[in-house]
């Protein structure tokens, strides 16, 4: 936990320079347009700790996984993203002495974070050792709007000397992985070119051959005057190009470098024109120039926010944490490529590869779904379905036969690749997060057609491995599930988790049900999905058998669901009993003592009274939530919004808001004392429902259609949020007193609020009192 | 399953040439002397399928390894015996042709592992491409007499054809493992030379350092005869040192090349010495000369064999079997430096990184106990002494405290070097082994000094360790162990593994006991002791509440206890429900599968009523055993032994025989398919016991003594045994009707036999009747 970053309502600051803190800072202020991504690091080189990131969305290496290799099943690589050339490099040299951030008093340093405007920006006044004062302004940017270009300003300020600056911008291919097994670099390289004020650098990702162009132009201004200097050196080397420019400059003179980048890879391009592209790219930018890019950029970020702003007032630090969570999520998805997907940590550090994991179903999908276009939300599940032939050549690898799907706990292209048998073979609920996405779409879109289209086939597949995955237990007289890692990954390998087990049962019911309204909707287009699985007469009999059989374990004396057998054998400790220096645990403890330990590291029964909160009573709810509640410690970044929201239901507005501050601020604040590795994207989603389905109440369903139900939590004055509910879009703002709901459609929109059908008019609004 | 090899009650024989046996084969016919080892491979250069494999005991790499770094108490690296320099090279061309015997048609082959002698002689005749005929005959041994030396005889005849024969033996260091992460050279190279007839290279290990160093020396033999090579070309590189001879060739004619080796490291010389040890040895080599060593070797077998044979009479597949295993457990450890210990695979492959298991003091232990002098036995409880401070480094980094040890799961050199949380956090009933092994050694030695000297402290270590690994469970009223894997590796992480729960009470009463036997000895050196360990005031208090509470699952149903919690909750299937095809499940099932499946590894249960055969009744035994038998697959090499032991014990003569055979045959009928990897070593030393303490009834104890109960399996007409017992050599032999026992001291030895007290006379014999 640290509180050195400032609380502003629309930007991340840090005042003051605090090396130790500087790869937290990398991941908090990283920049990112949906296809590329940058960490903070220093244009400028820096000797200190730091960890050098660049990313390129869908650009991955397959690395080599030595252990388990004899286990059948084993996957055969773990994916991992690539930290890409770096485009952001720039030189500076003064009177032949290298600037290094490492090597200077620093005097004042000020980073910002415009997540208005969506862009990164530094000042820096730093004595060199020897007493020359310097000062840097940088100011960069991914666009948004042309998501091929990248650009910054960097100007250099003389304070109290005159001399020669030198200042090399280049593209440096010569970048590596800290997460390589054995520090090799992943990237072969295929051409350079330095020309006029131009360089290219073509270099080939290692096995999986994407190759990525990465280009750049650049130019000097003085006094708002373009500044020709008068020595340029050409660096035109294999892994690295670019120039350097020598501008002898007088005290108290600045001076300015615009740089600008165009990135392209061949995801998009064949690779013959891969050149030619990155050219493009970069004159584009060129032409436009860097005050107009930045204004596009600004311009594109406030369509963002008109639509997925949330606002709070009376609480700048939540108000900063909820900006914070919206605005990583569109830096790091956009929804318009349907190959690429989410990765826990987006593109702010190396940590779980970059990949796509069951975080995408369970807690991305409903922010896109109220705050995207529905095709946003559709090329998610799209994502899954493109997978469906590798998810069922996954569960055949285990043994399961007939079709069965099991979807990889972590992957880059429908393939497994994680490599812990008891992650790969047994956090499989991930099976049952993709199969609710589907319902969860469907509820919210009524696109009863991807049904049809798409998800039976998915949920069909999924089925199978269910009814496969269970056996009959002869002394319980019951279907039950051995071997399995429930969501709290601080246990593995149980037997009977209950949330998996539920889930797993609810997926053999949502695919018995879904057969039949497809079947209602089209039976030519039913029966032809049933050839293409080639359904067998029997499987329908033996998923009623599990449905109507399977073990879940409960226990009558505490009145809880029981989150696997010999849970209630554990020591009974709660949290309240670890000392502060305990936490977090996974820092702290061997990972023997967590395995043993009852501390749960992120909702596991309460996952599945969030999934399926309705088939719950009142008192049901409370009573799991407070028994697990008190042994959580919320290790996983995904854990406090479902926590969250569950206090909400239930009344709890300290605990909601509790867990809101612990999700919104988890990386501002270093929680979990992980942000260095990067930022966790996916959680912050998980943010934005906590406000919109935790204090707002939504809900959606087919038959009770939109609804909500807002508290106010006791700290703010008020809050308004927006959401997309079947092309409408209605703003929610909640206030003391009363809810004002707002209807930017046309035509009136009937919804509930606290239970009661209401409608707002076409264009108008409807004022509620506060219950 | 194969049968390739003939049946031998001397010799391993293979005749014919089988290039997709040919690692197999290169396993089985492996030689060693207990300092080095060397796989079967050709000396000539060979392009066919071969696993390269030269040994030196002691001499390890710590491999990186990056799964599961994240977690706290994970081991830094994963040991591995290294493929050391290749000091048996010959290649061998004709009219510059290199002969390779997968380019030839091979007419005749026969290779023997001469196991009276100690020697691997090999025989080809072999057409070559272009037709010519040619036979080659090489013998060769690592000496035990000298465990420097190592030589080669080699003979090449041409068979229908004159020409130019080039002979040039080498020393190669360009080696690599198999099992390397990266495929990365382990060795570098330190200095190489070849002067006159000799040739040294010396290489170190990286990291680890161990510097070693090769020599060789050669002569050429016509008709009996020197001869001196018309042209003789040095190879003197980095990397390889040898000579290269051109010998002109008749038809009809033979040339024999005499190659010695010399093979010392730096575990016995200093760096600055290395060369001159090796050339020592070199030159001890020469001056014997190939016909002297061949012949100490065969009488250094001889007195092995003379205390360590057993003889079967009436069954030559099960007589090989058993001489086979002891001639390689002879191989692999002779018992003279304390540093080294028994790996898996001993010298024979690179499998299990040549480390030491808990094998070594559950079945070899008991081997040389009664086969070597008691020092020999004291080397391996001494090793564990010394690891001690290791082993309480290990616990306290997975949080134990108080000097609690955890001796490793796998070592080299006391350090955790495996790296499967599942094994290195919960394997740890091999805790228990050691502490057995010292009770073990007490029983049959009646060294009860030992463990007031060392053993003590070893035992206290572990007894804090097993106290602090159970909980209190409320909800049961007792102590429960969760997360352990127990010996049998087909399940994990389970919960109050009855194995693993129950050698943890014992050795808590074990330690407790102890205690006072020393106290009893030597009232100073306990007190010493005591504070030696910082011993507290309550351990023992909270020691015996754990012996009195602990859960142990038994079932009463089925008057059994019960492998683990959840247990019999599995598919209740039996070995006899397997498909043929399924057989070894791990080469046929997922991982995933394996572990859900109720199918067993190895005795689990039944380790335990093996260990502590006395704590419980017969009935007890046989239900246990009836039930468990059915449900193991013995995919461990370790499992047969102790099932035809317990067999053995219950009066199931056939069970007993059919488990012998395949533990005494496991690697000469590639039982397993995995012989390839390696022979079984450790195991094989539970072949002996199956002969002496299953069918032999071998028991021995402080209190009764020894004990002999032989029957005799069907097959057999009878068999004959010796072991020592307290200095005493003891020779059984077993027939039909009566059971002849010879005492080879001079003082008459009093023992059970068949539960009668009896004596036999000094230097004299006894005569029971079989019953």
């Amino acid at each position: 936990m640290k509180s050195y970053l400032q609380h502003d309502e629309w930007s991340i600051v840090e005042e003051g320079f605090r090396p130790e803190y500087n790869r937290i800072s990398e991941s908090v202020f990283s920049i990112g347009n949906g296809r590329t991504g940058q960490r903070a690091n220093f244009e400028e080189g820096y000797s200190g700790d730091s960890l050098q990131g660049s990313y390129i969305a869908g650009v991955y290496y397959p690395d080599k996984t030595r252990v388990g290799w004899w286990k059948i099943g084993y996957p055969e690589y773990f994916a991992k993203v690539l930290n890409a050339p770096n485009w952001i490099r720039i030189d500076v040299q003064v009177n032949g002495q290298p600037l290094d951030l490492a090597q200077c008093e620093v005097e004042d340093f000020r980073r910002e974070l415009n997540m208005k405007a969506g862009y990164l920006k530094r000042r820096v006044t730093a004595q060199m050792p020897d007493g020359k004062r310097i000062r840097i302004e940088s100011t960069r940017f991914l666009s948004i709007s042309d998501d091929e270009v990248g650009a910054i300003r960097y100007a250099v300020h003389f304070l109290n000397f005159s001399g020669t600056l030198s200042l090399a911008p280049s593209i440096d291919g010569d970048v590596h992985n800290e997460d390589a097994n054995y520090g090799e670099q992943f990237w072969e390289f295929v051409s350079h070119r330095a020309e006029g004020e131009e360089a290219y650098l073509t270099t080939r990702t290692k096995k999986t051959g994407f190759t990525v162009c990465h280009g750049m132009a650049f130019a000097l201004e003085k006094d708002q005057k373009a500044l020709q200097p008068e020595a340029i050196r050409r660096t035109d080397e294999p892994k690295r190009v670019g120039y350097s420019c020598q501008i002898p400059m007088e005290e108290d003179e600045q001076v300015v470098l615009f740089k600008y980048a165009g990135i392209v890879s061949s995801l998009n391009y064949p690779e013959e024109r891969l050149q030619a592209a990155a050219q493009e790219a970069v004159q584009r930018a060129c032409e436009q120039g860097f005050d107009l890019l930045l204004r596009s950029q600004a311009e594109a970020w406030a369509d963002k926010w008109e639509e997925a702003d949330i606002v709070i007032e009376g609480d700048v630090a939540a108000q900063q944490g909820i900006r914070f969570n919206i605005f990583q999520l569109y830096q790091t998805y956009t929804g318009e490529d349907e190959r690429l997907n989410i990765g826990p940590k987006g593109f702010t550090g190396e940590k779980y590869g970059g990949s796509t994991y069951w975080d995408t179903e369970a807690y991305c999908l409903p922010f896109y779904l109220a705050t995207a276009d529905a095709h946003v939300a559709r090329n998610l599940l799209l994502y899954r379905y493109k997978h469906l032939a590798k998810a069922i050549e996954n569960a055949e690898k285990l043994g399961f036969t007939g079709g069965a799907a099991l979807y990889p706990m972590v992957t880059m292209n429908g393939e497994e690749s994680h490599n812990e048998w008891e992650i790969t073979f047994e956090e499989i609920h991930r099976n049952g997060a993709i199969a609710y996405a589907i319902y969860d779409y469907i509820q919210y879109t009524g696109d009863e057609a991807y049904l049809a289209d798409y998800g039976l086939e998915v949920l069909l597949g999924i089925a199978r491995f269910w009814a496969q995955r269970v056996h009959f237990s002869e002394r319980k007289g019951q279907y039950v599930m051995h071997g399995v890692t429930g969501p709290n990954e601080y246990e593995n390998n149980v037997n009977n988790n209950w949330y998996t087990s539920y889930i797993a049962r609810w997926c053999l019911q949502y695919a018995r049900d879904s057969m039949q309204t497809v079947r209602a909707l089209d039976e030519a287009k039913y029966q032809a999905v049933l050839d293409r699985v080639n359904f067998q007469a029997g499987e329908l009999a033996r998923w009623n058998e599990v449905i109507d059989g399977l073990y879940l374990p409960e226990d009558e004396q505490l009145g809880i669901f029981v989150q696997h057998d010999g849970f209630l054998e554990k020591e009974q400790l709660t949290v309240a009993d670890l000392k502060p220096e305990d936490r977090p645990l996974n820092q702290n403890w061997s990972w023997d003592r967590i395995l043993r330990s009852i501390f749960i590291k992120q909702a596991d029964v309460l996952q599945g009274l969030y999934f399926f909160e309705d088939h719950f009573d009142e008192d049901t709810h409370r009573r799991n939530f407070d028994f697990y509640e008190l042994r959580t410690v919320h290790e996983s970044s995904l854990s406090p919004c479902v926590h969250s929201i569950l206090a909400a239901r239930l009344g709890r507005l300290d605990k909601a808001y509790e867990m809101y501050v612990r999700t919104a601020r988890l990386d501002l604040d270093d929680v979990n004392e992980d942000t260095e590795d990067g930022c966790h994207i996916t959680s912050m989603a998980g943010t934005w429902m906590a406000v919109v389905r935790g204090f707002g109440g939504m809900r959606v369903s087919r038959e009770e259609g939109l609804q909500f139900a807002p508290i106010l939590p006791t700290p703010w004055k008020g809050y308004t949020f927006t959401v997309r509910y079947r092309g409408v879009v209605v703003g929610v703002e909640v206030k003391r007193e009363e809810v004002v709901l707002h209807n930017h459609d046309r035509k009136p929109l009937a919804l509930k609020v606290y239970g009661a059908a209401r409608e707002i008019p076409g264009n108008g609004r409807l004022t509620v009192p506060r219950s």
